[in-house]
């Protein structure tokens, strides 16, 4: 138990906040409802951003960037988009401050510089990219276009958690505008696959892949596809999300192509994106009560190498010192990213938690009995296990325990899930699973009725209609009808 | 001459903005002074930013992310700061849009959602990360705090050009605090330097180092540098600043520390940022008649082959392909970027125009003559002289060629610069050598009032006071006091 952080039992949102902000990942602002990403946070957030942002290149997309605001006019073109988006909207009204005539300290809004339109902080930029793209698609040639944009964008949010709900957060979105409708299909699919394998293979997220419901879809879509996944706190968590959009953009913002065979066609199109969220659901995922557990794979430090120093042999200690800046050396050419605890005045105690805390994937600790035996002591984070390795390919040896790390979080991730995921055929049993927490399979009629009805009577709703079932017929739990739909049920965050 | 753009002799204005948008780098968007940076411009501006944060993260700097919104009561806390952006603030007041009833497909600003208080969209950090740094600065052990952003930033222009003035537009903002006012003065200097060897070695562009003026200086800053490069309009442009801030901000966000003596102490801090501007300083550099020219160390493709396709021979076609993609996948692996054009229904002229549009470096052709001969024709961009290479030790002879071309392009802006700066020592040579354009070096008696004098008659400004010129002493140009500053004068962008 770490002494930095609330026991997760006791209080799981609070141990949440403990781990985000005494991990030095993020930081509350005094700007309502916005957080500061801490530069250990951002670390693991360039990270990620590093290898979605290469297989988005090696798919053919390019990045670009659109402006941050969205004249009213523009935004509210897609009504469905608009409309849903409409109640989260920063607004801004006016270009200039002045000096307060009556307090020459402070500046008011100057009513002066009032926009002739106001211009909506972008909440999501399908309307600006799409009014752009009229003028980008004229033939066939044109296309696909294939765009992704790194930005921040902004929803106003009442209740604010950190990386999971707020204000304003870091995203990636693409816009992909296709000849044909089974392009564009393909397309979603493709975004969603490279989603599902970036979080189990990387963020070791084991997820569900399915469709939204009608009612849960993104607004403007005609079908949205997502990845959920669970939660240590027994709720669901949304981390991707790929859209066919059909041709509802191309329509509300006039984009047509010439075809091969000379006719005028609108465009088809697709967007999806991933966010700064992906880290809450990292830490809510794997973290444990000593503190987070970063996979490897993404983590901005892979190991941390504690030499024991002793206080009175200064000579030792310069050639565990010196044995440390050796290995890290040699494990930085393998592009292991190592740090050194040099400090003498802390306990090897207080150290292990310090890094613990953070969730740095390997320790390794470089005692004077062991170096003499030619070995060293590792201590994965997630495991605890000690164990002593050979220095003689110690390189090798210590990517082999990267590995093996990798895979024991993802596993330790999935059993969780499956500990926690349950298959019901009565409402009753649906109500007393869902109040356990974790993922719930039951049969649905198809209607946003019952839809609502359970969400309203349970606070559960439908995650995703997943892929992967079988066409196998039930009865819905709660009208009993028979339908072919088992849906996945859970709280969400 | 290229047949896209305009003459850069007849409209030097048009010719700039042809090579922005027909050169592939930017657009125009219907957002009042808001550009879209278009897939190459991104790829330039990530070339950029990728040598850009090597270079800080090697000397110590971490990244991080703070929120895109001030409230206004932050924001005026530093009023120096504040008072110089209050004019160009776009502002946020309403959090909300709702269904216009009057109209259905309309939307309005909800005015039951006014803010309590408005959001200043950041035009530059301080404020905000000042206020934070507050809680994380404690003791000198928190010292130094040595933190980049890359974000966008709004500030409100009446008189946009694409890349050199734009209301949103993307930069880097470093934010450091420091024990000791010499550590904060040496890391203004260390930035500073590092932007004029990156604007030298990877932009080609050669730049003067200097102070700015009193006038001119940042708002909020005690000390501001810069580096200014000479345009081929004449005119100068500030390609980068470095301020040291003194204890203005931690004074006005009363952040102190308690120092190894156990006595309390407001920290120092410097601020430093380049920008999208940047793209925009290397267009108006390098570019000629035929259309963009980028230097090989930021080009998002360094070489073009082109194979010389014979439109009836189809076999031969197909081993000109081959070679083309084994030379693609040989560069590849030193980290050359190539595009290989295989389209067959274009004309060689008609692609080498608009590969010279673009600025690639490098172009190779690859024709079945010279391929007998064991050659390849290459020819670089800037100068357009042609030669023949052997296909022997072609990896290494390109890349001998790349770095030649890098020399080649900053000599060339180093030579234009060279004849484009004068000396005067009287007010009528200097009207006379500003109406020509370029830098004109002149004593001046170091008073705001003689600089706003000589801005107001002849639209000069004073750039930046070099720091390498010597201490000699002259008369000033407009008062004929004697002084001993030599400072650097242009019209700017």
């Amino acid at each position: 138990m770490s002494e930095f952080i609330t026991d997760k039992n006791i209080d799981i949102n609070q141990w949440y906040n403990d781990l985000v902000i005494k991990g030095g990942l993020a930081d509350y602002s005094d700007v309502r409802g916005c957080m500061v990403i801490k530069p250990y946070g951002f670390g693991l957030w360039e990270e990620m951003k590093a290898v979605l942002d290469k297989k988005f290149k090696d798919t053919g997309h390019q990045n670009a960037y659109f402006p941050i605001f969205i004249p009213k006019s523009l935004f509210e073109l897609e009504e469905q988009n608009a409309e849903g988006f409409a109640k989260e909207c920063a607004v801004v009204t006016h270009h200039r401050l002045k000096v307060d005539p009556n307090n020459k300290a402070k500046l008011i809004v100057d009513p002066e510089a009032k926009l002739e339109e106001e211009l909506v902080v972008r909440p999501t930029s399908e309307a600006i990219i799409w009014n752009t793209y009229r003028n980008w698609i004229q033939s066939y040639r044109d296309l696909p276009l294939l765009i992704n944009q790194w930005a921040n964008v902004v929803r106003w949010e009442m209740r604010t958690k950190l990386f999971l709900r707020t204000a304003e957060f870091l995203w990636q979105e693409g816009h992909t505008a296709h000849a044909t409708e089974a392009e564009a299909k393909a397309e979603t699919m493709q975004m969603l696959d490279i989603y599902a394998n970036f979080a189990e293979e990387y963020l070791a997220l084991p997820v569900v892949k399915g469709l939204k419901t009608e009612h849960e879809k993104f607004a403007g879509a005609v079908e949205t596809y997502c990845i959920e996944a669970l939660m240590q706190d027994g709720k669901a968590l949304q981390a991707g999300t790929s859209h066919f959009l059909g041709q509802n953009f191309p329509k509300a913002f006039d984009v047509k192509y010439q075809a091969e065979d000379g006719s005028e066609q609108y465009a088809w199109a697709t967007s999806w994106g991933v966010s700064t969220r992906l880290i809450g659901a990292l830490i809510l995922a794997h973290a444990d009560e000593k503190g987070l557990v970063i996979p490897p794979k993404v983590a901005p430090i892979h190991v941390v190498i504690i030499p024991m120093y002793h206080a009175k042999n200064e000579e030792q200690n310069q050639i565990l010192t010196q044995k440390a800046k050796e290995i890290k050396d040699s494990l930085n050419k393998r592009n292991i990213s190592v740090l050194i605890d040099t400090d003498k005045t802390k306990r090897p105690g207080f150290k292990y938690a310090a890094y613990e805390l953070q969730g740095i994937p390997l320790r390794v600790t470089i005692g004077p009995r062991d170096l003499e035996l030619g070995k060293l002591e590792i201590c994965p984070r997630h495991s605890g296990e000690k164990s002593l390795i050979d220095l003689d390919h110690l390189d090798d040896e210590i990517i082999r325990v990267l590995d093996e790390i990798q895979v024991g979080i993802y596993q330790k991730a999935l059993s969780y899930r499956e500990n926690h995921t349950r298959e019901v055929d009565s409402y009753d049993a649906f109500k007393s699973e869902i109040e356990k927490g974790g993922f719930v399979y039951a049969y649905w009629d198809g209607t946003t009725e019952t839809e609502l009805k359970i969400k309203e009577e349970t606070k559960a709703t439908i995650r995703c209609i997943p892929l992967d079932t079988k066409s196998n017929e039930g009865k819905c739990i709660y009208t009993q009808k028979l339908s072919s739909l088992k849906v996945l049920f859970a709280r969400a965050h």
